[in-house]
């Protein structure tokens, strides 16, 4: 799957694939069937729902989960906006190849594939207080490096980031995409200090201004106050829609990725799950516009797909009933009064 | 370990074992090294952290994972609080034995040991509006069992149940040992209709006048108010707090079984999680009370241990984290400016 121009997403946006019904409902009913009372399992049953709503199997399955961590750099990181310098991202990617970064762990302990894609390290976006951050070519390169790394058979497709600065960049977009200030969308990412909070926001009232005649151009937004690893993101869900694979968003950052895509189609995420809220400012509220009920609360902040990744075991919990539990016939267990 | 008496229990809980803040420190120090923001990964360090405090050990382990689920019934049931009849606990008991429940496919896909301790089907708890509930004795016995079942070299014990009319119970306990009337604490439980509802808060409010010459007596609550598997449950905690076992609680029921305990001595939870907050009435502010943050909140109201096992994988991703992560040194990471 490829998009050549910002209007070839566009058009993909206006015909949406969807789920299969069927196939929701086939497992809806056998979660009606199965020993225990009727919605006790609570989320464990609507995202076994889901899963098979995606998949078009009445019995989904986690044979062939894909985490994608994408990277980038940014060039407001030279504002100063991040507690670490920019060769950071590539160490990190290093560590990531190497397996000691939060994710290899994860990724292994929850029997998922690990694809790492960075993207044009050496050449991180343009300071988009002063110019464009990406060309639309360049936009479409990030995203369609996202759309190549999604494999054709996967059962579930996880989204993931690293890139030092782009927490500023996320808050960007949704200040861009959902009003306010700075200081309403930027928080302290990796750990700024006071001093660095401050520029951070002034940074993107800057950019509100500069870019203010773009604002109602979601693909504009993206490409002019984004990122590539976002773009990536971005990329990688309209390619899980096109083969009908589930998604799981990780935190705050490949949130505000999807957001431009939610404003071109409501219906857009409606293939993803959010594995998470992490601690950042802006992330709670983000799910809420987008209108996702993240699957875990447990105030992380790292970013590179870890939180989506401990949600990944929520599924396999979901499944494992789905799949294993004996219904009220099997057991001879008396029915409700 | 056992307890002969209510006083021995008084005793064991004005001298608690505490933990080992060594391991605990050591723990904290190693977290701060490994590739990321300190504190980015939220809750996953505070739980390797405590269970380095209470395994007593720097780099802790799940090698050993103990789920107890004890089973009980409840003369209460007989004033028709419940969806199901009372026969459907022993039909659930034989349904863990033959891994039909959704308890079994968690605990397989959590690696952890599955004891089931049904105690005295045959012999319900009395009426508690017309009668106290058990006598010391039943009281003890149960309490006991619930001693035995904790393994000596367990890294980890996770409380759950099984009864049914047993979120009668549990509302119960919260009344008599927080206040307020039924409507207060009384939930749906399995999927009670309304007058059934009713029924279970006027249960509740008759046994309040009853036996309201005892409600500050914490352990003649726990006697004349609740039930086996309740006393069972303070039993295992009792004893893991003894050996330094860590412990996950898992729901509404779980939960009010340790009021009493906590009624006693305000530590006696420190080596307790929440592994949930339940969607039953009254579970969330019962976690309040006793300052449990639950670590997970998925809409689960099933009880048998069934959220807290799913909470067993959040500590491994936890542990996974805190063994497998590369330090800075090691990565050749920068750190934070």
């Amino acid at each position: 799957m490829q998009f050549d121009t910002l209007d070839d997403i566009r058009a993909f946006c206006r015909d949406l694939p969807g789920g299969d019904e069927a196939s929701a409902d086939a497992a809806a009913r056998r979660q009606q069937n199965l020993t225990k009372p009727p919605g006790s399992l609570g989320r464990l049953e609507e995202l076994a729902i889901w899963l098979a709503r995606w998949q078009r199997r009445d019995m989904p399955r986690l044979d062939r989960v894909t985490i994608a961590v994408f990277a980038g750099n940014h060039g407001i990181a030279a504002r100063g906006v991040s507690a670490y310098p920019s060769e950071v991202t590539a160490q990190m990617v290093a560590n990531f190849a190497a397996g000691g970064a939060a994710i290899n762990q994860i990724a292994k302990l929850a029997g998922a594939e690990l694809r790492v894609e960075p993207i044009a390290l050496d050449r991180p976006t343009r300071d988009f207080t002063v110019a464009p951050a990406m060309d639309p070519d360049e936009f479409l390169a990030a995203l369609n490096t996202g759309c190549r790394t999604v494999p054709d058979g996967s059962d579930l497709l996880v989204v993931g980031e690293m890139g030092i600065a782009n927490t500023t960049t996320a808050a960007m977009l949704c200040a861009a995409l959902m009003g306010g200030h700075g200081a309403r969308w930027a928080g302290r990412g990796t750990g700024v200090d006071d001093a660095g909070l401050v520029r951070k926001r002034s940074a993107i009232d800057a950019a509100l201004k500069f870019h203010r005649g773009i604002l109602d151009d979601p693909l504009a937004v993206a490409t002019s106050l984004g990122g590539r690893e976002l773009a990536a993101i971005a990329g990688a869900v309209l390619t899980a829609r096109a083969r009908r694979i589930p998604v799981l968003l990780d935190g705050f950052v490949a949130t505000s990725a999807v957001l431009p895509l939610a404003r071109l189609a409501p219906d857009i995420l409606d293939h993803c799950r959010a594995g998470h809220v992490s601690a950042e400012l802006g992330h709670r509220e983000l799910l809420r516009e987008l209108g996702l009920a993240p699957l875990l609360d447990l105030d992380m902040r790292l970013g590179e797909a870890s939180g989506a990744a401990v949600a990944i075991l929520l599924l396999r919990a979901a499944l494992a009933c789905h799949g294993g539990m004996a219904t009220f016939a099997e057991a001879g267990v008396s029915g409700a009064d």
